[in-house]
């Protein structure tokens, strides 16, 4: 029996494949749940945490999760997320997702994606038998459309933004009736992600962080986060959660721009080009949400610039750690913050992802 | 205290920055011990079953190790040995070399390779605060090069072979008094790939594979997972080692050409070239313990063509996986046994490393 998705008008359901939003247009979400502890001993994969209930996980599984937390001076620790079975966070989401549409009975998959997400989601429609389209923007480098159609995946290159391609998706999604698997719609996807809290919590002896510094584009991993920590309070094994400090590029900051103005809501900005591709997000579906945790979390956005990101992405192969730019963000924000001994880093550890591998990079 | 090397002829050293074989031009080895069991608890990393003695590992580890073991048809099971921090195996042997040459107060060390070991070595040198130079034959990838550059290492683009490179670091080493990071002459590079087996072990739940499939070059990942169900083996933890089956590249194959002539030592081979470049060693230095230890398991040698090895990768990029070419050997001779009928898989859990990321690949 899967938990149901509800929409905050009220509405209901039980999810299905060719259900993906509301009837009244809303965002679905899932209900906080008390986390179950300690977990599932057996495996250091991400289903040590989770309840897969009717989820057919073991056929799909690549191991995902159990990523190093590595120890840096000041009380700092990366975790190391580029150690993934595709090279990102990404698959701690894409495995849940695949699971979900096998056991929902899609025999076909559709994700829109400029990268990583994209990737993980063919990887494991590979391994679970169920086909898969992948939408992604003109200007996507070869070397990411030769491994997702290495993984089997139809690849549709669409002319226009990262918004635009989305629309495709969604389009597409409408006419066929294939499930969609979002990394932004379905909240499954951040039941995923949420692991990568109580990865930390149990990795630090069931200490909480003072601060989660988190790169924030569509807000996977802040909300993932948030959820997890948010969860464990639930179950009262912890009576705080860590602030988050969410990590925009200076260039594309529809988020940092509304929490700057106080408001409850972003609005969609004109990107630049940035480096930080993977978070260059214009006008993020779940950025009320987003802006939420963060307040919820006592936390704060930060922006950063791209000789900043340049620099912390050198700082950190400097002490061996190979990322792509989006990977080196949050990174980038501890450097910022510490050079302005913010009192965001106070207060006990401060974890941040290298989210990335930068092998990911085209050359 | 550190293990002292042992030389065949009777000649023993306590290690030091500027050793790195017998004065009689023999290889050192290091004693067989028991291992301790069970492993340390508090980390996934290889260091659960290192006994560290005096190397300064905490300041230098990636968290290597721990990588997953994925369950596929048939009872077979891969190692996703490419979802580790440099991407690829040879994290789990680099790690160790690099806290030796700390722990002997080395300021410089050298290291020849063609991809994965002197990325790894370079990445952990980083770390450790030990300036790098790596060796590289003429051809490597620009790729290849940026990474070992990032990580603050000094390239030397040897022109000529494999062979000529490590020649050229030899004389380097020779003339410098710099610590001589070599993944085939130091033995403790085989400490830390010992642990592949050892955590196998631990993931079957103590069960002992009835076959490990690895690929062999310089036989790093021979000798070490050798090495490491011989230690469980002393300790009385098990009762027999799992059958050995090397596989070599057709184009290149000297040890498999000894074996099939039941020779003890190989002769160096003219190679051709082979997708499996990382696998591609005419002549190696370790030949007669390869042979020896695929002999003491009662294993045997296979080689495989370029199109089985295309083939393999094509189809482990089908289930989920991204690997090298060099990474899907292992896999395409699995292939290539299954589809024998053979023996040599027969009699329990059949397991195969997935070496090194695709994404290390040029494009």
């Amino acid at each position: 029996m899967l938990t149901p998705y509800e929409c905050r008008c009220g509405r209901s359901y039980a999810p299905a494949a060719d259900r993906w939003r509301c009837d009244c247009g809303g965002l679905l979400d899932l209900p906080l749940a008390a986390v179950a502890w300690p977990p599932r001993a057996g495996t250091s994969s991400i289903w040590r945490y989770l309840d897969a209930g009717d989820l057919p996980w073991r056929e799909i599984t690549l191991g995902e999760g159990g990523t190093p937390l590595v120890e840096e001076d000041g009380g700092l620790h990366l975790k190391v997320e580029f150690a993934s079975p595709t090279g990102s966070f990404k698959d701690r989401g894409a495995v849940v997702l695949v699971a979900l549409a096998r056991a929902l009975g899609a025999a076909r998959l559709i994700a829109d994606s400029s990268g990583n997400a994209g990737t993980a989601v063919a990887a494991y429609a590979a391994r679970a038998g169920v086909a898969a389209e992948i939408f992604v923007p003109a200007g996507t480098s070869e070397k990411k459309l030769l491994q997702i159609r290495g993984h089997g995946a139809e690849v549709t290159v669409v002319e226009g933004s990262r918004e635009d391609t989305a629309a495709a998706a969604v389009a597409r999604v409408e006419q066929s009736g294939a499930f969609y698997a979002s990394h932004v719609y379905n909240p499954y996807f951040h039941e995923g992600t949420k692991t990568y809290a109580l990865e930390i919590f149990e990795q630090l002896g069931g200490a909480v962080p003072a601060t989660l510094v988190l790169p924030a584009g569509n807000g996977t991993l802040v909300l993932g986060a948030h959820r997890g920590f948010a969860e464990l309070r639930a179950a009262a094994l912890i009576d705080r959660v860590p602030r988050i400090v969410a990590v925009q590029a200076e260039r594309c900051a529809p988020l940092a721009a509304a929490w700057a103005a106080g408001l409850d809501e972003p609005g969609p900005v004109r990107p630049g080009r940035t480096l930080a591709e993977g978070i260059a997000i214009a006008d993020p579906a779940r950025g009320s949400r987003i802006l939420a945790a963060v307040r919820d979390t006592g936390g704060a956005f930060v922006t950063v610039g791209e000789d900043e990101i340049a620099a912390a992405s050198a700082a950190l192969a400097a002490r061996g750690l190979w990322v792509e730019p989006t990977g080196a963000v949050s990174y980038a924000a501890v450097r910022r913050l510490r050079g302005a001994e913010s009192p965001l880093l106070t207060g006990g550890p401060v974890v941040a992802p290298l989210c990335g591998s930068g092998l990911k990079a085209s050359l």
